[in-house]
């Protein structure tokens, strides 16, 4: 396949990159976010309003479509991007996020891992090999390979032994893997423990895939500590290949590790945060649920070219949540996806024209979460990794 | 106000109609179908999905938007077009109906009817003067007189005095009514009783409103009934008048309606429908979660031109259903609302060009729809009636 990763330009006082992705279903400009669609679907948003938002590439969810509607009724309907009318480039992650979060894991051993169905409780045995060629089935542009994700605060020898496993199914993934139409990353483990990083970013890179992910990080530990295994790991990664942070979403991370030198996010946070109410502006996220919002007759963001900002009042929004309208969500959910994707724009464009570092500056300086926002993405987090548990919950969170 | 209603042709062989409703806020073809849009919004579209339907005129609840955000709030906002973002012509319910359906009804008496919040619980005083003031403020293109709805299988004395409570309070609203900007209707009486019909449309024709509804019908009597009732009905009705059967949305009685001299109907079915998987085509209604579904490649209805049709497979939305995703609802939605729309332009054109009773009685012939469609309507109506009481439930139903 052709090449996947075109770089253009880095910054000169950050590791920001600004670059292309090229698939078969298109190219993507990069630092690029990824909108989660983990059943097929962004939720409330069809294939034409992605477009108009600028979404370029989406994500789905390898489990969520591996046990509804299944590869076979999958490949019957001719691959996913068909299935979901989605013409652009598509990641699909491997499932062993899900099979390790959604607490239905049964068993673990270097073969791989048994878990059950949060949907009918069957028993299934996810190994390396099933990771790649239901990902294979499914049809996606990058695919991952199947790693353990342990949570934040195991001890140093815990998340040793699950890097191990990692790298030893990333071998089995890559032998595997055909390689005819999709590219195959791996993913750099260890927690957040600098050593362990750098000796999975030198075991992952010496296995050559097309683009590297950094996996375990975003799972609740400090910011610092996040960025500074990211520095730990981007060092080690080379400059030529695509680098993706999985699970990163909010405004003020996407800024700080695009400047660390990752190309692609993806995060339900955007789209989950809208469906709860909250929404993304300039200098911070607001509940439109609060009373401040109930005669407002502004948009949310006065600043923001989106369908919902451009038609309907903040007072229309607070109603349609108080009512519990449908429409709530989906007007919630267009505005923050289009808050990100205008964010993504204006990064590539400062990497770009030179103006990155200043323009980080600004943006962090004026961008002040409250303890709430943090918390509540916090909780947005928890909900995230237990979301196949609660299919009724998925409605609103 | 300039004239309201212009009557374009009527059927030789039946009493359908074609003409044309011109309001402050544009004009619409009739015979017209309203989809309801109950608390300021037609669950799960935006009003530009309203326009790319084909939807001319859309119905709000009064009783909801009473309660919630309120008039006070809404005048704040510059009334309902503006505070929904939807340009064309609305009509507003008297809340009566709901008042009356909800089963939070205290006490009535000649003065008005005594109720309780289905939000918070507080006391509501509903007169007649209230009706009309409250959708003055909302500034609907069309408002209604407050009347008394009782259910059907009450004896013909009940039937009888709530008819006569209705006149009463058609009397008062327009009394109270101010009309500058809005056309008034009064609605007629009587249940399934052919006298009372008569004296209910004698009298209420007598006040001289801007257009007539047809009340207390489509409450679960049998059909033939119903249309025994509107024969009675419509033929003391003047010509130059609009009539609007009230709650009536499913396509073989809006045909059977149209051909009995009707030129407005409004329904929650529809989309209400839609929400719950049932979908519209031109044979009959399918429900979408029915395994047959699953692996069908082709759209739900190979002969509609709406979005969901042209953009995804049945299988599609199939999975969308059983996975409980938001955009499920939508996708329904809009075939459904579609479908009713085309019908209706159908409907129109055989009128204007001769042909309508023969385009009625291959409808009629070719439509089928099952017992399990019936009675999924009857619950829906059901539903429909308690929807207040629910909000939960709303989501879905």
């Amino acid at each position: 396949m052709s090449r996947l990763f075109k770089l253009s330009k880095t910054c000169l006082k950050t590791r920001a990159r600004a670059g292309t992705l090229t698939t078969l279903h298109g190219s993507v400009p990069t630092p690029v976010f990824l909108p989660v669609g983990s059943q097929g679907t962004v939720k409330t948003l069809t294939p034409d309003d992605l477009k108009s938002l600028g979404v370029g590439m989406i994500l789905a969810n390898t489990y969520h479509l591996y046990l509804r509607p299944g590869v076979e009724t999958m490949g019957k309907l001719g691959g996913l991007h068909k299935f979901m009318a989605w013409e652009g480039p598509i990641l699909t992650d491997s499932g062993g996020f899900q099979v390790f979060s959604l607490g239905h894991l049964r068993r673990v051993s270097d073969e791989g891992a048994l878990f059950r169905s949060h949907i009918d409780g069957s028993e299934h045995f996810l190994t390396p090999e099933l990771a790649i060629e239901v990902q294979e089935q499914l049809g996606a542009d990058i695919i991952m390979v199947l790693d353990e994700c342990p949570p934040y605060g195991d001890d140093v020898e815990s998340i040793r032994k699950a890097m191990e496993r990692s790298h030893l199914w990333a071998e089995r993934c890559k032998r595997k893997y055909k390689g005819r139409k999709q590219a195959l990353f791996g993913i750099v483990h260890g927690g957040t423990f600098a050593e362990l990083r750098r000796q999975s970013a030198d075991f992952i890179t010496s296995l050559d895939f097309q683009g590297y992910a950094i996996g375990g990080l975003s799972l609740g530990e400090p910011k610092e500590l996040m960025h500074d295994m990211l520095d730990e790991t981007v060092a080690l990664l080379p400059a030529d290949k695509p680098r993706y942070l999985m699970g990163v979403g909010s405004p003020e991370d996407l800024v700080e590790c695009v400047a660390r030198g990752v190309d692609m996010f993806d995060s339900a946070l955007p789209t989950r945060l809208g469906r709860n109410g909250a929404v993304f502006t300039r200098h911070r996220r607001y509940n439109i649920g609060n009373a401040r919002f109930k005669t407002k007759k502004g948009p949310i963001d006065p600043e923001c070219d989106c369908y919902t900002c451009r038609t309907f009042s903040a007072a229309y929004l607070h109603h349609l949540f108080k009512a519990q309208e449908l429409l709530a969500y989906r007007l919630a959910t267009i505005h923050n996806v289009r808050f990100i994707m205008r964010l993504m724009e204006q990064i590539r464009l400062s990497i770009l024209d030179g103006t990155f570092f200043s323009f980080k500056k600004d943006f962090i300086q004026s961008y002040q979460p409250t303890d709430a926002d943090i918390r509540a993405e916090q909780k947005v987090k928890w909900l995230d990794a237990r979301q196949g548990k609660h299919p009724q919950n998925e409605v609103v969170y």
